[in-house]
C-alpha cells in the first residue's frame, strides 16, 4: 500500500536537492567554516549561497540572515534576545495564547523572570482581531511575537497590524515572527511586512532536521542567547551544520511558492468537498487559512484511535502539532471548541506532492476507521 | 598533491558510516521523532539507538546521553543551567582562563549577572596544578566547568581532583567537562570520573556538524537553557538532527579508542623527532599531553603566513582554535609564552587517518616555507 503522508506540518520528506547537496558536503566540502585556510572558506562558501538564497526570497540583505540549529531556537533567540536587550525600555511582551510552545513556553519563562506577559486569545475560527493587537501594544511594550501561520489549524495573523501599531504608539518594540509554517508556502517580505526578527525551520520546507534561520532586520539590536566562538556574528555561536544548511541550500533552491500553492489550494478544496461527505466529520480549520493545514474533528472518535487506525492503512496524519506529543490541543481548547471536538481532533497538511489520491486513501480510510472502531465498541 | 589535513581538531573528515547513515536516514528514515505514528517511531528509534551507543562507550545509563545542536549547546547549557540551577545555593564557579570559548564567554556572561567566576591559570606547559584546584573549591562552589583536554595544546586537565575536592569541602558544585577534544580520544567514563556534566561534539570525531551530545548523570538538576516542545526530556527543546544524530551513531561505531591512539601516539612521536630536526621550530604541546594535538611555533615566521604557505601545498593545519579565527592564542599568552612563539604558533592536530607521510609533506612544506617566506622578506 502506498504511503499517504498527509503530515507535512510535523516534518517534510527531504528533497532530492537536498539530499544530494548534504551528500557532496559530506563527501567533499567537510572543513570548519572558521578555519582560515581554503578548506574552511570553501564550507563558509555554503553558508554564503545560502545566506544569498535565503535573502533573495526573503528580500532582504545577506546579511541578515543568521543560521540557527531549527525553528525553535530561532524563536528562544528572538524572544529572549529582544527581551533582555529592551529590558530598561520596558517589560511589556505581547503575543498570543496559541502560538507555538517555542514562544509560549519561552514567555512563560520571561513571565517568572518578571516581564509582563499579554496573550491575545482566539475567536472559534482561530483568528486574533486586529483590534485586540493594536489595543493591546502599548508605549512601554518592548516585544510582539505572533506567528504567521498556526500550526494545529493554519490560520494566518495580522502581523502587519502589529507593526503599524507600534510604530503608532512610538514604542520601541520588536516585531518577532514565527515563520516556521508559513515560510515557503506564501510569499513573505519582512521587510513590507515590519517584521524585525522571523524564524524559519528547514525540515518543514523538504530540507533536513537541524537547521533553521533566523531573520534579523539590521536596525533590530538582540543579545546573543549562546555564548562562544562569535560564529554567526556573536548571534548564534558553535560551529554552522554545514551539511544540513547545504541541504536548506537544496530545498530552497526547489521552492516554487506560486506553483506549490496552486496544487495544495486545489487538493484542499478537494479535501473539505470529500471530508465533508463523511457523517462525523466537522472542519476546524475556517476558510480563510492557508490551504497547506486542514484541521478537522471525527466526532465521536478520539484522535489517537483513529491516527492509528489510519496509520494501520499506511495514511499518516497527526492528532496536533508534533511538538505536543499526545496532548489535547491547547489552540483548540483557546478556540473554546466543545471538548468532543477537541478529542477527536486531526490535523492533515499538504506539501506540493500531495494528491486526490491522498485524499481519496485517507476519507476510504476514515470511513473504514469509523466503521471498525464503531464495531469494535460494539462487540 | 594529494591532501594532508593535519587540522582535526577543528573538524574531522565525516567517515564512511556517518554518511552512509545520513543519506539512508534522508531517504528512508525522515518522520519526526515526537510524531505519534510509526513514522516518528521508527525516526525516535535513530535517537534511541545513538543513546544507548553512547551509553556503552561511556558506561551510564542511556537516559543520561541527551542530543544538542553541538558541542557549544552541550556547553552553554551545562554552565548557564547549572548557575540558574543552583544560584540559591551560592555564586561561586570555578574554571580555568584556558576554556574553549563557549565556557569562557558564557561565563563572562554569568560574571556580568552577579555570579563570582574563580578562573585558574596554567603554567607554562599549560598545566593546572591540583593544589589551586583544590583550594579554589570552597564550599559554596556550585560549579566546576573544565576542559579535559585543551583544544590548542593538548595538555590533560585533573578532573578527578576537583570532583574529589567537591566531596571533601562538601560543596554541592557540579562538575562539568567539556570533553569536545577528549571524546573517542581516550576511555573516559564519567562516573569513574565524578563528572556530572560532559560535553561532546559530534564533528571532532568523523561524525557530522550540527549534533553534540550532554552527558548528564541523572543526580545533576539543572534548568532548560532553551524552551518548546520539551524534546530531550525538557533539557533541550526543539525537533532533533536525526540524520545528525544517525551520522553520529555511524561515527560511534567506527570509533577505536585504543588502535586509534596507537596510531596517533607514534605519528605525533615521528612528529616531534621531524619537527625538531628543524631550526626555528620550538615545541608548545609538553610530552605528557594527549598526542592528538601537538602545538608549535617557527618562530620569525607569523602564523598566518605559514598556515597559507602551507595551505599552497595542500598542507592544512591551523593557527590556534577555529573558533578564534585569526586572533592571537589567549591559551598561549595564558601559559605566558613570548609573544614571538605566540605569533608564530601553529596547531597541529592528528587523527587515526594520519601518517608518517604526512608529517613528511608537513616537514618539507615548512623548511619551504622557512627559505621561501625568507626569501620574500629579503627581495
Amino acid at each position: 500500500m502506498l504511503l499517504v503522508y498527509l503530515d507535512n506540518s510535523s516534518t517534510t520528506k527531504p528533497c532530492v536537492s537536498a539530499i544530494k547537496n548534504i551528500t557532496t558536503c559530506l563527501e567533499e566540502n567537510w572543513g570548519n567554516p572558521s578555519s582560515l585556510h581554503s578548506l574552511g572558506i570553501k564550507a563558509e562558501s555554503v553558508l554564503s549561497d545560502t545566506r544569498s538564497a535565503a535573502a533573495k526570497i526573503l528580500s532582504c540583505d545577506m546579511d541578515e540572515i543568521y543560521f540557527t540549529s531549527g525553528g525553535t531556537e530561532a524563536n528562544n533567540i528572538s524572544v529572549l534576545g529582544a527581551a533582555t536587550a529592551l529590558v530598561r525600555r520596558g517589560k511589556r511582551i505581547v503575543t498570543t495564547s496559541i502560538e507555538h510552545p517555542s514562544v509560549l513556553e519561552t514567555c512563560n519563562h520571561l513571565e517568572r523572570q518578571g516581564f509582563e506577559i499579554v496573550r491575545l486569545h482566539p475567536d472559534s475560527d482561530g483568528n486574533i482581531s486586529s483590534r485586540a493587537i493594536k489595543s493591546a501594544i502599548t508605549k512601554d511594550t518592548i516585544l510582539v511575537s505572533m506567528m504567521l501561520v498556526n500550526n494545529e489549524i493554519g490560520t494566518i495573523y495580522p502581523i502587519k497590524v502589529a507593526a503599524d501599531a507600534v510604530k503608532t504608539v512610538a514604542s520601541p518594540a520588536l516585531i518577532h515572527c514565527d515563520a516556521v509554517q508559513a515560510f515557503g508556502k506564501m510569499n513573505i517580505k519582512p521587510k513590507a511586512l515590519g517584521i524585525d526578527l522571523m524564524s524559519v525551520s528547514g525540515h518543514k520546507i523538504h530540507g533536513p532536521k537541524g537547521v533553521g534561520i533566523l531573520y534579523k532586520s539590521k536596525k533590530a539590536r538582540i543579545n546573543p542567547h549562546v555564548f562562544g566562538g562569535s560564529q554567526e556574528k556573536t548571534l548564534r555561536s558553535g560551529t554552522e551544520p554545514v551539511p544540513a544548511i547545504a541541504g536548506l541550500l537544496g530545498a530552497l533552491t526547489e521552492l516554487n511558492i506560486e506553483d506549490s500553492y496552486k496544487i495544495v489550494a486545489r487538493v484542499n478544496s478537494y479535501a473539505r468537498i470529500k471530508l465533508g461527505q463523511i457523517d462525523n466529520i466537522v472542519i476546524n480549520s475556517a476558510e480563510n487559512t492557508l490551504p497547506y493545514i486542514l484541521n478537522f474533528s471525527v466526532t465521536g472518535y478520539r484522535s489517537e484511535t483513529m491516527l492509528h487506525f489510519l496509520e494501520s492503512n499506511n495514511v499518516y496524519v497527526s492528532s496536533g502539532s508534533a511538538c505536543a506529543k499526545g496532548k489535547g490541543s491547547y489552540v483548540l481548547h483557546e478556540m473554546k471548541l466543545p471538548t468532543d471536538r477537541i478529542d477527536s481532533a486531526l490535523r492533515i497538511s499538504f506539501s506540493k506532492y500531495s494528491s486526490f489520491q491522498d485524499v481519496d486513501r485517507l476519507c476510504e480510510s476514515l470511513l473504514d476507521g469509523i466503521k471498525s472502531i464503531r464495531q469494535s465498541y460494539n462487540r
